[in-house]
């Protein structure tokens, strides 16, 4: 009998190439702007707590997680007006991504509907073919300016009685848009007329532009036990290989989310430790990178605009930039293959983040240093092969197209 | 309309205590030898390890976990006279835990039946209720000695057309043996004449004793691509806190196991970075804990043995006693609370262990050291509170029992 008869029903079909083997060699005239890995070095003293706790023997089992953690970690997040009892809604988690895992394994059953934006971040809606449930896209419009925000129509329409959850993040990735308390409490009421869950995947809060100010939805009035927020250092600390995050929900959707038996607290605890020591300061850190996230962005913005068939948008927050390149004629895949063979910049087609939407728009991750900064020693890359590299080439393939 | 009509139907019940919250605030004169927790301070160079990886940067996404990590995971279970391909048979987990999760993950859907030994390591089949799936006990004999060993004919009548994988550790917990070749090949055959998946624990591998050999279930023929091998750093390299494990198993069964979306490898990469010079040798830390846990086990073997009503043989491998205390005339969940009562030594009932063959015994972990050892600062016990005066508390109170 075939090994595929023993395996999960969901995960069945053909067998493709594992993650571990789609890394692909770069060759080294390649720049990418795809992934959100930050590039910052880590504070030494962060590497300082992380050996000072391994030494004094925080290398044993830290079952639930390091309560200290989730003090820390409430404390912070009561800087955007929610105060979350550590122990009764804090779950540590090895960075969002399991975050995200736990939060459907929690609640899926075979059949149910999950709600996503069109656009929105792929991870937060990859999980669910596993646990047999269906993704619905809600489509967003753009504003005269040019800012995707929710529709509230829309997602009312996409509202069955099988809807269990929906997934958004706030601020939003690829859109960049940050909710207004008026979007929240729309979203609010119709999670609660209609009993659904809403996952709030917050992982860039820590980088807001313009005066924009977070509002988390599990702030307002009857949401806490109906949302579950997804966080993580990944961003905040340029943590992305330090597998760090957590969970706040209310303390009885808590409760179930800690029957996941996912297993021991996967986060080490030296890490654990290590994160305390980075929550609670100083946000020197923190700040110089938003400030630097800034610049990239504003230069970035300003470059886009000046390209043929090109339009952009500032972002309210995160540190992508989600152009619209429909003027160009090229489907976003298309036009990103293109570039890529012609100029050998990778960035990510809107397609990738939704079909009808999403479509049009490329997205653009800043994660790559201006040409006048100076980089830390151990951040390998030429003088020019940097973001204003990045745009000379895409200036050079746009204006290609548009002769 | 409440939460619980929210979460997945297998988790719906009375609200319990999170496990964060069972974190038991031990008095300071009891002793535990309840969790198997080795009690070593890691040595400096896996600190300096850690340390150095930070610093070069080591902080970025790493997925599908680092390939060189792979290899010295190959190369190291190479020694059992199993090469696997790193890259396409290996993954890196959070943990033995975490592993156990995500080998089911892979594997169950709802209504299967999964078989584990009485006795054998609860954490091994606690997440079954999770997947819907159902446990069945398969009972061990004890021979002549007083080994634990397999039944294959009671191993035989329990299998069913539902049966999709059986759980077993090699070598036990707690029954301390280490499976023969012809117990191998009997398990394999069932398993390949009824369509079945072993999930091999081998997570004590380094730790057996009198000259007895592991022998990896998957190296017997045909049985890659239904074995699941479950490891980790954890009782290896005293690494519990660090969260580090992998699986092996088959190429095809590892692209399904790839497919369980439980998130971005969950390793720290520094961690894992450590790991890699851990795996690399040299391995004097561990041959020094092997030498240190047989001297243990040979002193509260001959203990155990001279206390009224206590038979205990010494285990082929891992660091836990499982002595009969049936002559007592207590249950294990009695014995273990009264031995609580009494002299605040606290040890594991054999029920949790097995309802059947497991209960008339009691799990010893021997991960506190000796009164003759040094230990190092940071383990900060009294003189007094060691294995010596644990075997002190168990005599008085076998003694009272024979009374």
């Amino acid at each position: 009998m075939s090994i595929e008869s023993l395996v999960k029903k969901e995960i069945r079909g053909p067998v493709r190439i594992s993650p571990t083997r789609l890394r692909l060699k770069m060759p080294p005239d390649v720049i990418s702007l795809a992934a959100g890995d930050p590039n910052f070095l880590l504070p030494e003293y962060i590497a300082d707590a992380v050996y000072k706790a391994i030494r004094e023997g925080y290398t044993h089992y830290c079952f639930g997680g390091d309560p200290e953690l989730k003090e820390a970690i409430a404390r912070y997040y009561k800087k955007f007006g929610y105060e979350a009892d550590p122990m009764k809604q804090v779950i540590i988690t090895a960075g969002g991504s399991q975050g995200i895992f736990q939060a459907y394994a929690t609640i899926l059953n075979p059949g149910d509907e999950v709600i996503a934006f069109d656009p929105s971040y792929g991870g937060g809606r990859s999980p669910l073919r596993y646990f047999g449930a269906k993704l619905v896209f809600s489509p967003m419009k753009k504003d005269a300016e040019g800012y995707f925000r929710i529709d509230i129509e829309a997602l009312k329409e996409k509202i069955t009685e099988k809807t269990k959850a929906l997934y958004m993040e706030n601020p939003g990735n690829p859109t960049g848009i940050v909710y207004t308390k008026e979007e929240l409490e729309a979203i609010a009421d119709l999670a609660k007329d209609h009993n659904f869950i809403v996952i709030s995947d917050e992982i860039y809060t820590e980088f807001i532009w313009g005066g924009k100010k977070h509002i988390p939805i599990i702030s307002l009035p009857d949401m806490e036990d109906r949302t579950i927020v997804i966080m993580a250092m990944t961003k905040m600390f340029a943590w992305a290989g330090m597998r760090t995050g957590w969970i706040i929900s209310g303390p009885n959707l808590t409760s179930y989310i800690n029957r996941v038996p996912t297993g021991i607290t996967g986060v080490p605890w030296p890490i654990q430790k290590a994160a305390i020591v980075a929550l609670n300061g100083p946000w020197d850190f923190v700040k110089g990178q938003a400030a630097e996230y800034e610049e990239r962005i504003d230069y970035c913005v300003k470059r886009l605009n000046e390209m043929p068939n090109i339009k952009c948008v500032k972002p309210e927050g995160a540190f992508y930039l989600f152009p619209d390149i429909s003027a160009t004629g090229l489907k976003s895949a298309e036009f990103c293959a293109k570039l890529f063979e012609q100029e050998k910049l990778r960035i990510v087609p809107g397609s990738a983040y939704g079909p009808a939407v999403g479509e049009g728009h490329v997205r653009i991750a800043l994660v790559r240093p201006l040409s006048t900064q100076t980089m830390p020693s151990w951040f390998k890359v030429e003088p020019d092969k940097t973001l204003e590299a990045a745009m000379d080439r895409l200036e050079r393939f746009t204006k290609s197209l548009a002769k």
